[in-house]
C-alpha cells in the first residue's frame, strides 16, 4: 500500500501517519517527493483498513498495491479450475455451449427446443423458472413447475440444466433440480444469495453486474468461494454504457483479463450482451475467438411468441448455424467443440 | 405504441403485423413514410407484450409512448405523497435531514453522534446494523445488537431510525426496530426483497442502483407499491460513470425529473454520491437547491476511526455547519428546515 | 416522425401541433391513446426541424423513425464500398492489417519495424508524424520529417501509408505524403477537419470518438462523404466506460451494426481498444471473428523504448504470431488474409 | 511515482528496474511487500516517461503521485484567478450570468433577447456565429455576419460577448469581435485550436468534453496557459453516461473538485447539461449552490422558432425568474449577483 500525502502536509503530519502505521503492526517507508511525500507500507499480510488511514490529517489518497481478492486469484490457485458438471467440463479445452429459452413457458416448448439443442451439440440447457423482471406486472416464471420440466429435459435429452435462483428462499429448491445454479446480473451483489450458493455443493454460474468492475465481479465470486464452494463459472453479459445501439455493451476484454488474474472459467452471453438476434452469432464468434470457455445463449423455436426476450433469441436453425461456426473456429484457437 | 418497420418491409409484412395487432385486441394505424412504414397502435389499456411484436418479420423497432409504471406515476396520484414517519413528514414543505454513521459500531459511538445530530436539528438517525460489503472479509455489521442500539437512540433522543435490510430473512427484524426500512443500491433490483418490503407497513427508503435508469428506479419502487405499501422515499446516491474524481457521479437532474413524473418524495445522499468528506457540504447545498426533499448523510465523531466509509463521513462540527447552511437556503427555495 | 403529446395536452394543443405540421408541408396523423395522444408525421422527405416541434405547447417528445444519415447509409448505396488504396482493397474479402509504431521516432526505427511488417504480410504501415497528446509537454511528433520517413517506407517496402492529420493547416501536407489520411478519435467531431478531408481525393480512416454513439460516428463520416469523398474507412477503437481494467472498452458489437446500416468498411484498433500489449492478440482474434474488415495495430521493435504508447505496442515477434493467427481464422469467417 | 512489480517478478527484474531509474537520473526505493515489490521513485522534477517504465520486464503498473498539470494547478498559483472581461470579473465574489440564444439567427432576434438579458442583469451575451453541428445538413451559423450582430449587441446594451471559435482559420476573426472566445466540448482536445487560443490575449471559455476526466479537462486548459494566456474560464456542461432522461449528466461535483485543484474559475451550463427547458432553473440553483462562479444559459424569445437548441432554451420570462432566484441564493453562499 502507498499513502500519498497532501502537497502541504507538514513533517508532523507525515510522522503522525507513520506512527499510526506502526500501531497497526506495519512498517512505514516515507518517500519524500518534489511536491509531496508518499509513504510505502509493508507487512500487510492481512487486510488493512484503508478508510482509517484515509481519514488521518494530511493524507490525500491511498493506493493499493495488492488486490483484495484471495481465493479467486491465480496467486492462490495457479492452475485453471475446471468445473465438472456431471461429466461436462467447463474451463478445460472443450468450448461448452449452454442454450435454451429465456423462460420455461411450457413442457412442449422446452422439449422442442431441448431436442434441437441436443441434436446440434449443446451440452447444457438454460431456461428460467424464476424470472427477475423489471416490471412487477411481467411474467415472473413458472416456479417449481418449471423446474420439474427442466428435470424432465435432463432425463430425456441428457442435457445438464442451468437455471437462475433469484432469492435465498427458493435457492435450495433450484439447487435440488439444477446442475448449475445461475445468479443473475441484478443479484451479483446480493451477498446473502451468494453466501447461500456458496454453502451448496452445486456449481454456480455468476453473471457480471451491469456496472460491476472486474474487481467487484471477482469479489462477488470470492463470497461464494469463501463459503467453501470453488465450482464457480463467471459470465460476461455486457455492461451499461452510453452506447445505445445495443441493450448492453459486451466487454470481451474481460475474458483475457479474468483468465490472467483468476483460475475460474468464464463464458459469454451474447444474447443479453447485444439484445438483438442478428448480432448473437457475430458476437459468439468473437467470444470463442477472444478465449471464452463457453457461451450462454438464448434459443427459441418461435421467438415471435416467446414470453420474454424474444428479440434476442435465435431460432433453432440459427442455433445449428452457431454450433457449426463454433466447431470451425474452436480448433483454430486451441479448443474442441463436439 | 409505435411500430417501426424495416426500410425494405413488404406490404405483406406490414399487413401481417397489423393482423397480429388486431388479434391482440388492439387497433393498428399504418403510417407510410418516405423510407419506411410506421404503425401506430391504440387501445393498449393493459400492458402489451413488446417482445412479441419485435419478433414479427419486418419489424425493426418499437417505441413506447406510455411509460410502464403506474402506481408511482403522477398520472395516477397527482398530489405529492408525504411520508409520515411518526410525525416527521418527508415530501412536504419541510426539508428533512437523515444523518448518522455508516455502521453501528458501538452503543457509545451511536449515542455521541446521535446527541449531536439531535442538537443540530437532524430528525432521523441513519446507521447500518446489516452491511452489504464488497469484500466477504470486511465487517458485516452488528446485526440485531446494532438494531437494539438504534432503538435506544430513538428512545433517548427522539430521532426516528432508518436502517438497511439486506435480505428477506432479516427484513422482518429490521422492520420491527426501524421507522424506515432502507433498501440499498445493490439491492434495487432484488425483487424478492422489494416485495417483502412492500408487504410491511413501514416506510421504505429505496436507493437508486448504480446503473439504473430513472425508469428502472421507478419500476423498482412500483414493486413496493404494487404490494400495497405506498410509503416509499426515493434516494439519488450517484451513478457509475467514467469520471474518476468521485466515487460515483451524483445525478442531481434526477430530482426534478422524478418530481415531475412521480408523486413520491426524493432525497439525496451526497456522502455516497461523492465519496469525499470535503465535497459533502457543497453537494448538500446543491441538493436542497435542486429541489430534493431531504438528505441522507454520513456523520462520525471520529472519521479516522470509523469502521466503514470514514473518508466520506463528515465530522460533528461539519454537521453543524451543514445544518446551518440548509437553514439558510431552505426559505430561498420555498422550504422549511427547523 | 412521431410526436408524443403530454398526458394532459388539450384538444386545442393537439390541433395546434397538427396545424404547424401542415404549415411545414407535411401531413399529421393523430393517434389518440389511453393516456396521451401521439401524432404521426409523414411526407418528411427532407430534414424536419425537430427542435421547433419540440418547443410547441403540449409536446412531450418526438421520435425519429428515419435515421439522419444519408450518403453513408446502405439505403443509398446497398453494395459494400471497397476502398482501393493503390491496389490494397479494404472492405472486400481480404482482411487487411495496418501496423506500425505509434509515432515516427526515427528513420531506423521505422525501417526496422516496417521490414518485419512487410515480411509477415502487413499491407499498410501506420505511424504518427503529428501526434495529438493529452499533455502539452509530451512529444508532439516529428512533423514533415516524419512524413518523409514514411514516404521512404513506402518506396522501400511497398507498404501503403496511413498517418494522422491533426489540423486543417497540416492536412494538405499529410495528404501529399500519405495513402490514407487518419482522423483521430479526439477529432471525430472536428467538422472543419472532416470537411477538408472530404475535399481531398485520399481515402480517410475515421476513428470513433470516445463517447460517440454509432449515429454520431456515421454522421461524422457523412461530413466527409458530403464533400464528395466516398473513400472512408471507419475504425472502432474503444469507448469510455466505468470499466477500469482497460484503457477503453472495445465495442465489437459496433462492427455488425455498422455493416448492416452502412456500406463503409470498418476496422478495429485493439491497441487503443485495450491499452495493454497482452490483450492485443486476443482482441484481434475477436475483431476478425466478429466481422471487421481489418486491424490497426501498434507494433514496436523495442516497446520499452517507445516514445509513446509503449505499453500497448506488441513486439515484432508478437506481430508474426498475430498474422499467423489471422491467417488461420480468416478462411473460417469467409475472408482471405495473405 | 510508484512502480508496482508483478507478483512473480524476480530479484533480477527488480534490480533491472532500479538500474533504469538510476539511468534516468532518479532515485529508486524498493519496498518489498507480502505478494509483490513496489518501487518508490523520487527526484522526478521533470516529467518522467511512464510508458518506458511500464514496458520494462516484470513491471505491472505505475502509479503517479503528482499530477501532470502545472500552470493550471493551485500548487503553482495558490490564489483564485479572476478573469477580467472589460470590467466583468469572473472568479471573484460576483456570480456572473452569461446568456443568449444558441445561434445568432438575425439582428432582430439578438436585439430582442439581449435587451431582456441586460434588463434582468445578465452581464455577458452568448450566441454562436459558427456552429459545430452533428449533421452536415444542419444550419452551420451566420459566420462573420453573425459576429457583426454580436458587436452591435455589445455597443447597444453594454453586454460583453462570448462566442465559439470552431477552427483555427476563423479563430482570429472570432477573437477580433468577441470578448471571450468559447471552445466547445467537441473541440476540447483539438490541440491546434487550444494553442491558437493560447496565443491570443482574449479570455477563453473552455467547455469540458463529453467523456473528459477532470485531469484531461485541466490538461486541455494547460495547453492554453502554456502558450501564455492565463485568462481561462472552465465550463462544466454535462458528461455522457447511460442515463437517458437528460441529454447529458451535469456533473456538479466537478465544481468543488476543480476549485480545490486549480485556481481557474468554473461556470456551469445547465442548458446543455440537461437538454430540457424545464430543468434549467433547478440545475441553475444547484450550480450556484455548489459553488460555481457563473452560468452559461440558453435563452430565446421564441424557443419554438429557434434554429437550434430550442427545447433547452428558456424563455425571456424564465430568464427573469432565473435571475431573481440567483439573486436570492447568492448571498446565502457568499456571493453577489447584481
Amino acid at each position: 500500500m502507498l499513502i500519498v500525502m497532501e502537497a502541504g502536509a507538514t513533517t508532523e503530519q507525515v510522522a503522525g501517519v507513520c506512527d499510526e502505521i506502526s500501531r497497526m503492526g506495519l512498517t512505514a517507508h516515507p518517500i519524500p517527493g518534489a511536491l509531496r511525500t508518499a509513504i510505502g507500507v509493508t507487512g500487510n499480510k492481512s487486510q488493512v483498513d484503508a478508510d482509517k488511514i484515509l481519514s488521518l490529517v494530511g493524507v490525500r489518497d491511498i493506493i493499493h498495491v495488492t488486490q483484495p481478492y484471495k481465493l479467486v486469484s491465480r496467486d492462490f490457485y495457479p492452475e485453471n479450475t475446471v468445473v465438472d458438471v456431471g461429466g461436462v467440463k467447463i474451463g478445460g479445452t472443450e468450448f461448452v455451449v449452454m442454450a435454451g429459452p429465456c423462460s420455461v413457458e411450457s413442457r412442449d416448448q422446452c422439449m422442442i427446443i431441448a431436442e434441437t439443442i441436443a441434436k446440434f451439440g449443446g451440452k447444457i440447457f438454460r431456461a428460467g423458472a424464476f424470472k427477475p423482471r423489471t416490471s412487477p406486472y411481467s411474467f415472473q416464471g413458472l416456479g417449481e413447475d418449471g423446474l420439474k420440466i427442466l428435470a424432465e429435459v435432463r432425463t430425456r435429452f441428457g442435457l445438464k440444466i442451468v437455471t437462475e435462483a433469484v432469492d435465498t428462499e427458493t435457492l435450495p429448491m433450484v439447487a435440488d433440480y439444477a446442475d448449475i445454479i445461475q445468479i443473475g446480473a441484478r443479484n451479483m451483489q446480493n451477498y446473502s444469495l451468494l453466501k447461500k450458493a456458496g454453502k451448496t455443493t452445486r456449481p454456480v454460474l455468476l453473471k457480471r453486474g451491469m456496472a460491476a468492475t472486474l474487481e467487484e465481479f471477482l469479489m462477488a465470486a470470492e463470497y461464494i468461494l469463501a463459503e467453501g464452494n470453488r465450482q464457480v463459472i463467471l459470465c460476461e453479459r455486457g455492461v451499461r454504457t452510453f452506447a445505445d445501439h445495443t441493450r448492453n455493451t459486451l466487454d470481451l476484454s474481460a475474458v483475457p483479463f479474468v483468465k490472467r488474474i483468476s483460475h475460474l472459467p468464464i463464458v459469454c452471453d451474447p444474447s443479453h450482451g447485444t439484445g438483438k438476434r442478428a448480432k448473437v452469432i457475430p458476437l459468439s464468434r468473437a467470444s470463442i475467438a477472444v478465449g471464452a470457455d463457453g457461451l450462454l445463449v438464448e434459443v427459441h423455436h418461435d421467438p415471435a411468441k416467446a414470453w420474454s426476450d424474444g428479440p434476442q433469441s435465435i431460432t433453432l436453425d440459427m442455433f445449428g448455424e452457431l454450433m457449426n461456426t463454433m466447431r470451425l473456429i474452436a480448433p483454430v484457437v486451441g479448443r474442441t467443440c463436439v
